[in-house]
C-alpha cells in the first residue's frame, strides 16, 4: 500500500481525495494546504499538514500529489518539492513545459526521487493521442478540440469586468469543423472556425449590459479571436443551472496511407467529462500508481506520460493483460 | 537506417511494403515467401528471397516483419524465426495469446532477441485503449465494437457454401446499442444486440438461393447468434462496389468518479479506415520502430503493445515532444 500526499485543496486536491478513497494500492495520508491546517476539514477526514511542516512528511509518504496552479504556484513548488519528495502535477502551461522538465528533472536528480509532470487530460491523454496517431500515421494532420465545456480561465476573466457578479464560459467546438478535420481533406481552421464561446453573466443591479457585453466580446487573447455569446442570467438561474464543471473534447487525425497515399484514415480520442477536476484527477491517480511502479524499478528524475508503458499503469498481472485485455 | 525484411506477401505485407517507402529511418531489403522467388514481383521492386533461405538474412536485417495467418502460421513462424532474428507479428487468436507469447518468448531469449506480437489495431492499438481506458477509470465498464467494415474470415465462410461464387460480408455495429454504451447506464447486451451482419452474395447461374440465404443465417459460430442480411448481386456488381477492404471501429468507456461515484464520463477511441491491412501494417512499422529502440537499450524476449512506451514510438526528439506533442 503506497503512502500519498496531496498538496493543495481545491477542486483537483478534492477530486485525487476522491479517486484514492476507491483505490485499493494507494492510501491518503495527509493534505498540505497553505492555510491553517486546524481550518480545514477534509471530506475523508484525513489529517491536515501546514505547508511549513512539509518536510515531517519526508520519509513517511511514497509521493505528493501536487494540485495547486499552473500560472505561479507550480513552477516553484514541483521542482522545490522534488528535492525531498516523488512528486506529480498538472503543469499545464504548454509553451512553458521544456523549461519546468528541466526544473524538476535537475531537483529529482539531486534528490534521487522520480518526478511525472502535466499529467491530465491535456496536457495527458490528449498528448499521448496526439503521439500515438502521429506515429502510426506520419502522413497526417492532426485537430484538437476542446468543449463543451466549462473553462475557468475564461469564466474568471469575466468575472474582472466592473459590474459583473459571477459568470461561467462555455467552449464549444464548432459541430461543422469538427466533420471537415474528420473528413481527410486535411483542413486549415483560423480559430474563429474552431471553438465558439457562451457566456452566461450574472450582472448588478443598475449595471450597463451593453458595456459588460462588449467588454467580453473585444477582450483580447480570451475573446476577441472568437465568434461570443453573452446572456444575461440571474445568480439563481447561474446556481441552478451552471454550477457543475463539465468538459470534454477530442484529438482527431486524419492520415493517408498506400504506395501513393491513395487510402485515408481516421483516428478519435474522444472525452465527455460530467467533472473536470475529478477525470483529471483519476488520470493523475493512475499515473501517480505507474511512477512509483518506475521509481521501484530504479527510474528517478523528470518524466512525462510520454514514458509510460501502458503495462505500468494497468492494477492487473501480466497475466491477466494477456488473456483479457490484449 | 534499420534494414527490415517482410515474410509473407499478402495484403498486410504489401501494407507493410508501402509504410516502410514512405518511412526515412527504416529500408525494406527484402520479402520472404514460400512460392519460387523467381515468380514474385513486389511493387517497390525490392528482391524476393525463398523462405528455404531465410537464414541466408541473419546479421543482415535489424527485423523480420512477419505477415502470415495467425490460425496455422503464426503459431510456427513467429517462435521459430525469433531464435534468429528480431521478429513482429500480428497474432489475433485472442483466447491463444498467452501460450503464443510463452512461446515466442522463450525463442527470444534464448537468440537474445526481442520480439513482438499482436500488434495491429485489435488486438492492438484498441488494446492499448482498453488498458488505458480502464486505469483511469476503474470503475466502469468497457464495450468494443467493430465496423463498418469487411470481415475477411466470414466473408471466406460464406464462399464455401455451395452455389456461391463470391461474397462480401459487412460486420456492421448497431448503432441504438453504439448510444446506450455511451450512455453511463452500462447495458449488458447479447451478441445479437451489439452487431448486424450484412452479406453480399454472388451465385452460381441456377443455384438455390433459398438455400444459399438459409446456410448463412444459420452458420454456426459464424452467422447464427447475429440478425444477418442477404442479398444477392452479380458479380459485376461485386466488383464494383465491394473490392475495398475498409474496417474500423471503437472502444467506449464509461466509468464513475467521485466520493460517491456521482459523476460520470465517457471515454472513446475510434478508428475509420479506408484500408484494413494497409492501417493495420502502419501500426506495425511503427511498433516495429519503438522494439528497434528497445532492442538497442539491451531488451530482448517477447513484448506486446503494452510494453512500449509511447516516447519509444515516436519518430521525434524529446525536445520537439515536450515543445509541441505534450
Amino acid at each position: 500500500m503506497k503512502k500519498i500526499a496531496i498538496v493543495g485543496y481545491g477542486n483537483l486536491g478534492k477530486g485525487v481525495e476522491a479517486a484514492l478513497k476507491h483505490r485499493d494500492d494507494m492510501e491518503l495520508v495527509a493534505v498540505v494546504t497553505r492555510r491553517a491546517p486546524e481550518t480545514l476539514k477534509t471530506k475523508t477526514g484525513v489529517r491536515a499538514v501546514a505547508m511549513d511542516d512539509i518536510l515531517s512528511l519526508k520519509g513517511n509518504v511514497d509521493a505528493l500529489i501536487i494540485c495547486a496552479g499552473s500560472a505561479t504556484d507550480l513552477p516553484e513548488m514541483t521542482p522545490s518539492l522534488a528535492k525531498n519528495f516523488n512528486v506529480i502535477d498538472s503543469f499545464d502551461t504548454h509553451a512553458k513545459i521544456p523549461e519546468h522538465f528541466a526544473n524538476v528533472d535537475t531537483a529529482a536528480k539531486a534528490g534521487g526521487n522520480i518526478a511525472m509532470i502535466s499529467v491530465g487530460w491535456d496536457p495527458g491523454m490528449f498528448s499521448v493521442n496526439r503521439l500515438y496517431a502521429m506515429s502510426i500515421l506520419p502522413e497526417g494532420k492532426d485537430y484538437t478540440f476542446w468543449g463543451r465545456g466549462v473553462s475557468q480561465g475564461h469564466s474568471d476573466a469575466i468575472r474582472r469586468i466592473e459590474g459583473v457578479l459571477d459568470a461561467r464560459q462555455y467552449t464549444v467546438p464548432i459541430e461543422s469543423a469538427v466533420e471537415r478535420a474528420k473528413s481527410g481533406e486535411m483542413p486549415e481552421f483560423t480559430t474563429r472556425e474552431k471553438h465558439l464561446r457562451e457566456c452566461y453573466v450574472v450582472a448588478a443591479e443598475g449595471a450597463d449590459k451593453a458595456r459588460i457585453e462588449n467588454e467580453i466580446k473585444t477582450m483580447p487573447n480570451y475573446f476577441a479571436d472568437y465568434d461570443t455569446t453573452v446572456t444575461f442570467i440571474t445568480k439563481e438561474e447561474l446556481d441552478a443551472n451552471h454550477k457543475g464543471l463539465p468538459h470534454g473534447g477530442k484529438v482527431i487525425r486524419t492520415g493517408k496511407t498506400g504506395l501513393d497515399f491513395e487510402h485515408n484514415h481516421t483516428i478519435e480520442y474522444s472525452l465527455n467529462l460530467d467533472s473536470n477536476p475529478e477525470f483529471t484527477a483519476s488520470v493523475i491517480v493512475a499515473y501517480t500508481g505507474a511512477m512509483l511502479k518506475m521509481y521501484d524499478k530504479g527510474e528517478i528524475g523528470c518524466k512525462t506520460v510520454f514514458d509510460v508503458a501502458p503495462a505500468d499503469l494497468a492494477a492487473v498481472s501480466r497475466e491477466e493483460m494477456l488473456s483479457h485485455l490484449l
